[in-house]
């Protein structure tokens, strides 16, 4: 395919598609899609740091907001990572070798044990077109954005904690969440993943009746 | 006091104060204020049922939904009858025999060993105006029906699972609560006492985002 074919393939799906389907639910297929049309980006690996500086990455994080501008990169929170990596939408390369997905995995695993937890829920958000980000700040696993919408120029909708149903929490934990989301006004999320990798949300508000 | 006193008394109180003051916040007050003028009522302790068939049960269950009619009896949850005995409102009578509160609390803990926890929430709730009733069939600890309501007439606003500050839980049981809530169409209320005998209410519901 000539560089022109390209283009105008490109271009008439970004015309056709972008603007009606982006900002919907079908956020998934158009990653697909775009997918097939865009190329990979090619994300390299320093320490725990994964990011890159490919035209791919910056037109990524422009649309879709995925991964943070720090400096002149784009950097990759690890949900992100095994999301675009499961999608065909990234390469990572540690030096000049390409890690193989199930290497990857062990890496993340490596850095984040709760990786494995965390990141099917970051996925069935991300899928439902919700924007989501790493929540260090605020001791949670996930912020969760509008769909469609640009963190920084909106609140976050949600702080996600993210638990495996066969955990035991206390009800000094289960306070110590809400505390969290209350002094940051932010609604708290409880992400269950059960046995199967499904999830289960449950929203709870601190009241005073 | 004479009868008519007496009834004078009541009733100013009762034209003054009911009507302006009986569904808000001052229901505690109220109550207080009344028990200076009621009677006693006088409540029979019977296996594990404590029931009243005198004029100032029927008039409190039609005032304050105090109790539930059982045949030609007024019959009280043990948190009703904690919450009355406490307020000066009601006497026991094991046959002739007076139970002194402590020995009430004793035997009430014998039928209901949650009774300790579930009491100081039924107390924070009524004194703010719910009107609270037991919730077996919901397999839960209380419905909480909106202040001044009738049950029967309105539905619950929340069914309320009480727990203790030092309890742990699973994410099962947490899940189990919300179908509970969420099957019957009602909002889920737990309610955590703490050491300090504050109860601290978080809201839940089931959503999808």
């Amino acid at each position: 395919m000539s560089f022109h074919q390209y283009f105008y393939l490109f271009h008439s799906y970004n015309k056709f598609f972008i603007k009606t389907i982006f900002k919907t639910k079908y956020i998934f297929l158009n990653i697909i899609v775009l997918s097939f049309l865009m190329e990979k980006i090619q994300a390299h690996i320093i320490g725990e740091i994964i990011s890159s500086n490919s035209a791919e990455a910056y037109s990524l994080y422009k649309k879709s907001n995925f991964g943070e501008k720090v400096e002149d990169k784009i950097q990759y929170s690890f949900s992100e990572i095994l999301f675009l990596v499961e999608n065909k939408k990234m390469d990572v390369f540690s030096g000049n070798k390409k890690i193989q997905k199930e290497a990857l995995l062990k890496k993340l695993r490596r850095f984040d044990k709760k990786i494995q937890i965390k990141y099917p829920v970051f996925k069935d958000l991300r899928i439902k077109g919700y924007v989501i980000k790493t929540a260090l700040k605020f001791g949670a696993d996930f912020r969760v954005y509008p769909k469609g919408a640009k963190p920084g120029k909106k609140h976050a909708k949600w702080i996600v904690f993210v638990d495996h149903e066969s955990k035991k929490l206390t009800w000094h934990e289960f306070s110590a969440k809400n505390r969290v989301a209350h002094s940051t006004k932010k609604n708290l999320l409880l992400a269950i993943l059960d046995e199967e990798g499904d999830v289960t949300y449950y929203e709870v508000s601190w009241i005073k009746p």
